[in-house]
């Protein structure tokens, strides 16, 4: 549905984007909105095929097959393989970066340094890797971590991290994947034209590859980000765009790998580089979180020159259209194709990933773990020269909304605000205290409504059901900029909760990470499963993802439903065209993982099916 | 365009379309016809987007750009690169296949053998690996051969069979590709949503991918076949419905690896198998080649239980309505997903791969090297059976086209044909008497008019004008249908050509392989361009895919591009959305790689286009 009036959960965007659109110029809402007008509805429900020169091909009335004969659960199925893969490459680019990243550091080759080295220790000794010395561990753990997820057998990650009664389930369903690139090879040549065409077929081999997306490529970024820069644990921060000031040289980082981000952090904190600001005009330099790449640093930094979280990733032009920002440094995904034109307001768009490339932006600064350094310092000298123009030609926008917040709920974080005692949650879902917890894992998209509202809407009907949320992605940064991961936000949770919070100290969306924190999740499920004696499907958890956009997303919701949540995903997948196919997402797969895809549109209504759903869950542990 | 009247170019094809047709049989290509009202102009352009949830988004008046912002190159060649990455998977799920069927058999885990060690040593040679031992050998070439497609660095296979000046040409451009697992991961992670919107950038990493595509894993299937079943050696064969004899048991291998299909040769060549297929009334057992798998086969074995090759992918619902075949046994691509519906002319469809699932089809034999042997007394058992029932149900229809044909013409059999000598090739060029040489690699499809009339007329205009034709693929099966690889097809070739191939007893089109053959043809053009001391481009030499259906026939094509050749392509690629991405695949990419893509819809004037370029790198080497 077009947006009108109302675009955004938060007024910040809100007002940006009738600045912006008032200008005319090209931005994300006006673009979506124009795309309302005609959508297909082949498309819109997976029964539109560009695989082969026999079509394109369409399913509907009087065409019940494609050409070749594929029927339209397989066709929808298929389409949606397809995304699921490209979910599954970007997140294990990123993991095989962060190996190499963990070894050249080892190596002595890059600024950062083995900062947990506990956390190192313990990754180590799951994986069976001994040794003493803390390098040679690292070397050890980036060389298993990048075999592991180029080999063609069976994952050891994927073991060493499957949950005990989950791997039983696996085990009989054919779902031990291999690594990364053999499902890869599997599913991309199955989903081929004339290969695999069987649904059901093709929906088993994406879990599979969504297993060893989770629980190897994504466990293994975190795990080892946490060992580079620290893991997360609760403090303060700010989001929303009053973060930030025009009067400084401004460096923008997006995308979602922090590397580039942490080494200008590291320079930004000496003093020369600041004085160096200060003589270009400016009160000083500062890093400007966006989206994915922010949110990793906002949970592990507290630095005076790091400024806190813009927001997500629908904001990108908004910000940038405050006229406040010099460069932009865009490393992996979510960098909007429309940047370049916002370089009118001052910015200067790099890339520091060979991943992003923009119209008319062949170049970038390309991160490689032993040029960091040398990166960093080259944005900011960019930056600063660029602040003397900027000054010069931008007259900025200032936009004061700025959430006082808390994160760095990490498992470990978690488990410390629960005094390192799991029986303080067990007695407090025993309890009803906390009814039961949902991961919000999303993206931010406009196809369910204004940017955010559908996400802030989901977490307050779940809190006031005392049901703890769990915050990831760029939903994550939809809580922070709503102030629902603030502590007064604890008045907004129902009765039940708000004491445990008030007890614990938390509040009651504990903001745990990104979208890659899928991994870290699933690791936490397993700790309390465990504990507990039983199977993933049997706790009182749920997952979510409101507004999910892109294609990593898909792979985490076909993962969730692999390990055994239930989870809701909106807007509706591109998968209705098949009542077949829908069928066996939202019901016939509980057979078999006990999870389920969950869709309903309405916020209430979802939050109150996914609260029946941990009820039920409730009643049969004896709840 | 809807097919009225004549279907395809084949006699038999076209008589038991007809049939199945007139039976009210879904059939592919009464589907065909179906698809072809109403077709997407959009799809049909490339200019549509199903990646996120805030599509699908179209480009068209007053949609300039997707919701993200992507334009309508940066959309088209997205899409594009999305179809290569499929092709890639294929081909190097094969490639990884092959060597692990290697090392099984140099363990004596398998019924083949090194057939030819020669080969091995050469192959171990070029790779650098030493040994005397030809078991030792043979696993050492598998686990370099495995290493390297999974790495993370640059591929040594590549660098091993690149030719020298194309090399220069390549680092300059950026293009010495990793491992097949890293081009996957980046061009997956760079053709998400929001990530790499530059269309020259999607196309150069595309390239990137083709090239290890090709010289890694394509190049490697064909050594490792070689190594296991014989380089191919010129011989007599049959082609056409005519080789299926209903009386016989017979076992259809179809798809693209012959694994299975060897382990069955070797059974039906004992004496003990055929006198059970004797037993249950048949005049005995034998296997019939269906597409790629068959042709494999065809290239490599003279057997007498090994009939021939039926056509390609387009006949396989045609031949199984002769109501002939007991089992059809399908491994990796190509099996149409209407199969199933053919199960009622007596046959069973048994996929022999993981990749290959149907609907109702749920579980397989699926191929690994260590069951090859199982699998085959398996699948004859169940054929004998069969075939029992077969014949008190099913009334055969006998087609009785049947071409008598050569076939096997591999770079050391054409070597050989020149008596081991390149200046005989090299004075026929310098002459005229060869003009030039087309690489025919395509597939079928009916999107540019009767199946396999216009690789057919393509091929005929090529060698009327002295140019020798190496076929491969689909399309080779189209001119062993034909005739055009049979002795007799002299006299449709120019006076000149005609001389040589008199001369040195060889047909004007050459029998080369299958799609997956493009890694050796690039290697013979290799062994040409070295001799010569010039570049791919300086060649007297072009490719054609006169009738490309689906991914891994586009991922070929992007090779062709990087090589440095002119690649004709038709039917028309959905690219045409955009202008910038038209000219940059047909004319731009020339400065850079000296190679593009020719599009030319009507048959005879593509072959005097190809001519052309032909006559002008002849002059451009003096000739």
């Amino acid at each position: 549905m077009k947006l009108e009036g109302k675009v955004s959960q938060h007024e910040s965007v809100q007002r940006m984007y009738e600045i912006v659109s008032g200008q005319g110029v090209s931005n994300v809402i006006d673009r979506f909105n124009a795309q309302e007008k005609g959508r297909c509805p082949y498309c819109t429900q997976g029964l539109s095929c560009q695989l082969c020169s026999m079509g394109p091909c369409r399913i509907g009335p009087g065409k019940e097959y494609g050409a070749c004969g594929i029927d339209a659960a397989g066709m929808v199925t298929r389409n949606f393989v397809h995304l699921n893969m490209l979910g599954t490459e970007a997140y294990t680019y990123h993991a095989i970066e962060a190996a190499k990243t963990l070894k050249a550091t080892a190596e002595g080759k890059t600024p950062y340094e083995i900062k947990d080295v506990e956390k190192l220790k313990w990754f180590a000794q799951q994986l069976g890797i001994e040794g003493e010395d803390v390098k040679e561990l690292a070397i050890k753990v980036a060389d298993f971590v990048i075999a592991d997820l180029s080999s063609h057998e069976p994952s050891k990650i994927v073991l060493a991290f499957t949950p005990e009664k989950r791997r039983e389930v696996w085990e009989k369903l054919g779902l031990i994947p291999n690594g990364v690139f053999q499902e890869l090879l599997t599913v991309g040549s199955s989903s081929m034209t004339n290969v695999d065409s069987n649904y059901v077929s093709l929906a088993m081999k994406s879990m599979r590859m969504g297993i060893v997306t989770c629980l190897g490529a994504q466990l293994v970024i975190e795990t080892i980000q946490d060992i580079l820069f620290g893991t997360p644990m609760p403090h303060e921060a700010y989001a929303d765009f009053g973060v930030v000031d025009p009067e400084y040289v401004n460096i923008a980082v997006n995308g979602h790998e922090p590397f580039v981000g942490m080494a200008l952090i590291k320079l930004a904190e000496r003093e020369d580089i600041q004085e160096r600001a200060r003589q270009a005009g400016a009160k000083g330099l500062r890093i400007v979180g966006f989206i994915e790449t922010g949110q990793e640093i906002l949970q592990r930094v507290s630095s005076p020159v790091f400024v806190g979280l813009v927001g997500n990733w629908i904001v990108q032009e908004y910000v940038l259209a405050m006229g406040g920002i010099d460069i932009f440094a865009a490393d992996m995904n979510c960098t909007l194709p429309s940047l370049p034109l916002y370089q009118k307001y001052g910015v200067k768009i790099v890339p520091v990933s060979k991943l992003v490339r923009l119209r008319g932006i062949n170049e970038g600064l390309d991160y490689e773990p032993e040029k960091a350094e040398e990166i960093a310092m080259k944005l900011i000298n960019m930056a600063i020269e660029n602040f003397k123009e900027r000054k010069k030609n931008v007259e900025p926008i200032r936009v004061e909304n700025k959430k006082k917040i808390t994160v760095g709920f990490s498992p470990e974080a978690i488990l410390k605000a629960l005094n390192n005692d799991l029986n303080v949650l067990f007695d407090a879902l025993k309890s009803g205290s906390i009814k039961g917890i949902a991961a919000l894992v999303s993206c931010t998209t406009l196809k369910n409504g204004p940017h955010d509202t559908h996400s802030v809407t989901i977490a307050k009907e779940l809190i006031k059901r005392d049901i703890l949320v769990l915050s990831m992605g760029c939903g994550n940064a939809a809580m922070q900029q709503a102030g629902l991961t603030s502590m007064e936000a604890v008045d907004l949770a129902g009765e039940n909760l708000k004491q445990v919070c008030k007890a614990l100290g938390i509040p009651p969306v504990l903001s745990f990470g990104t979208c890659t924190d899928t991994g870290r999740a699933a690791y936490l499920l397993k700790v309390i499963a465990e504990a507990l004696g039983v199977d993933i499907p049997d706790l009182p958890v749920v997952a979510t993802a409101p507004e999910y956009m892109e294609q990593k997303a898909t792979i985490d919701a076909i993962f969730a439903v692999a390990y055994g949540l239930t989870v809701h995903v909106s807007p509706i997948p591109p998968i209705t065209g098949s009542e077949d196919a829908v069928r066996l997402f939202t019901e016939d797969v509980e057979e078999l993982t006990g999870g389920k895809v969950m869709v309903e549109e309405d916020p209430v209504k979802a939050a109150e099916k996914l609260e029946q759903v941990i009820i039920e869950k409730r009643k049969k542990l004896g709840l």
